[in-house]
């Protein structure tokens, strides 16, 4: 049984590691967004590809990202130079950032990269990045377009969201990643931000299309629960756009590319609105808090996906 | 009263630091070697720059380079990922690399990123980089050319130099450093290696002619002593070049360019052969140990210069 999982950050990784605590590790794919990447200080940041590294190898941070424990040495001389840092990178994080790029400028791609900090890592799942070229996704806000880390971190995701702007939606899919969602017997869409951390994978060349084409089952769990998001700005986004704040809402975008829409137990109310689209829908728990709630989930997820775990 | 230092790194950082110590440190400019830099993991290093820095900041490792101190978790948790590092940067330290690298990607020039580096750190000494273009010294060497770091630290400069090669040798003047040197009422070749921290400097553009007619008071202090190298690999190369290891050898490669050769107290029979190739020659204790040693050297080297500090 192979699975593939389309992956933004946080939730996405709890997802991912409840999963490969299910299932063998290595029969599962995930395919990871890099528009949230940035360059810091002429490093090449990968945060989703390191949120699932770090939370697959047990090492992440307690706010989801970052190393657990890390120390906080060298941002914290870098503002004593008077650098205005709104990014806090531990030390050991750090690590991560310098071998990528690196590796990047000795001409490694980013998949190549991937694959070795992975197995430094000990991540046994198949993490792959949806495209080794650069692929921003710019927010558009009533303060004008902004890279993603700018609104999201800088400015704490606290301005309102007008639209989003691919300048690279012509990227070409990395290898193997096509093969990943058009050969899995189940493709997840993970509960992560169906905006800023789900479309711009679809914007990548040909990655919709063979969603879309899929054979296998394709199943979406709603980042949102009881009209909030849990975690990140996916509601207020929502909302900024237009969109009523529910896991209908998301439902309606994924229209076409999936099969099973699973909403949280809480949400059990909004299966009538969502079978009217045409898609399955089921109301399970989806709440992933501690090792065991993520296994419950991925568990949950399998099941109504048909699959015997 | 002007004094301009020509600087590589670590004796020139302590007799700079002992000249600070002995004038207005804003009297004193370091023209400081920049063909030792390298780009490690995309960072942009600059070793001679960092230990003039950390030096006259008082924040000097043991070894005369990095910070007193430092802690080692990225490096270690890089080696920890498998990443082969020969180069020893520790936390405190690689905020510098990052600070400086993001002002050059930002735009700033590498005098700008040094001048906000050194007030920073309350670095009175104006500290400017020889050049603002990229201008490394290729080692020649029986294993063929080799960047200079990789000759220097990764085969700890154990193998047999046969030359240098300058391929930014065209490299531009940065802004004041040609007018610092014809400007000085003073200027010090520092105790730094002839070979890979002088003459990458004297092979910018116009900087060896105007060090040639400059009207100051010029004066070189060797960096050998009783024929061994004080510091690093000056005394190796001096033999594997075919030169007889001494201070008059040194000598001999600043003609034309120096009014005053200093040597140490340990060389005093060499100064007739200096004195013999139209050089003014003195020995005085040149050992900088300790705050008070540099101190001593820096007032020694003013006194047989002719001035009273």
């Amino acid at each position: 049984m192979k699975v593939t999982v389309l992956s933004g950050g946080i939730g996405a990784a709890r997802f991912l590691h409840g999963l490969a605590n299910t299932i063998e590790p290595s029969s599962i794919t995930a395919v990871c967004n890099v528009s949230d990447d940035l360059t810091w200080h002429g490093l090449h940041v990968s945060p989703d590809l390191d949120t699932v590294m770090y939370t697959l190898a047990g090492l992440e941070g307690e706010f989801g990202w970052g190393v657990r424990g890390d120390t906080q040495t060298t941002i914290e001389t870098l503002r004593g130079l008077g650098s205005e840092e709104w990014f806090s990178i531990g030390d050991r994080d750090l690590a991560t950032h310098l071998y990528r790029t690196g590796h990047l400028r000795a001409g490694s791609t980013l998949t190549e990269v991937t694959q070795a900090l992975m197995t430094a890592h000990g991540v046994e799942v198949n993490v792959l990045p949806v495209t080794d070229e650069p692929h921003p996704t710019i927010v558009r806000t009533a303060e004008g377009d902004l890279q993603f880390q700018d609104y999201f971190v800088r400015l704490g995701a606290g301005v309102n969201v007008t639209g989003f702007e691919f300048p690279g939606r012509d990227a070409r899919p990395a290898p193997g990643v096509l093969r990943a969602i058009g050969d899995a017997d189940l493709v997840v869409i993970a509960p992560s931000n169906p905006f800023v951390s789900i479309t711009p994978m679809l914007v990548v060349q040909s990655v919709r299309q063979t969603l879309a084409r899929a054979p296998g089952k394709r199943v979406a769990i709603s980042p949102i629960v009881a009209g909030a998001a849990v975690k990140g700005p996916a509601a207020a986004m929502l909302e900024s756009l237009g969109y009523e704040v529910s896991a209908t809402s998301v439902a309606r975008l994924y229209q076409g590319l999936i099969d099973l829409f699973v909403v949280d137990a809480a949400d059990e109310a909004l299966l009538p609105e969502i079978r009217a689209l045409g898609i399955e829908a089921v109301a399970v728990d989806t709440m992933m808090t501690g090792d065991e709630g993520r296994a419950r989930v991925a568990r949950n997820v399998l099941v109504a996906a048909g699959f015997e775990p």
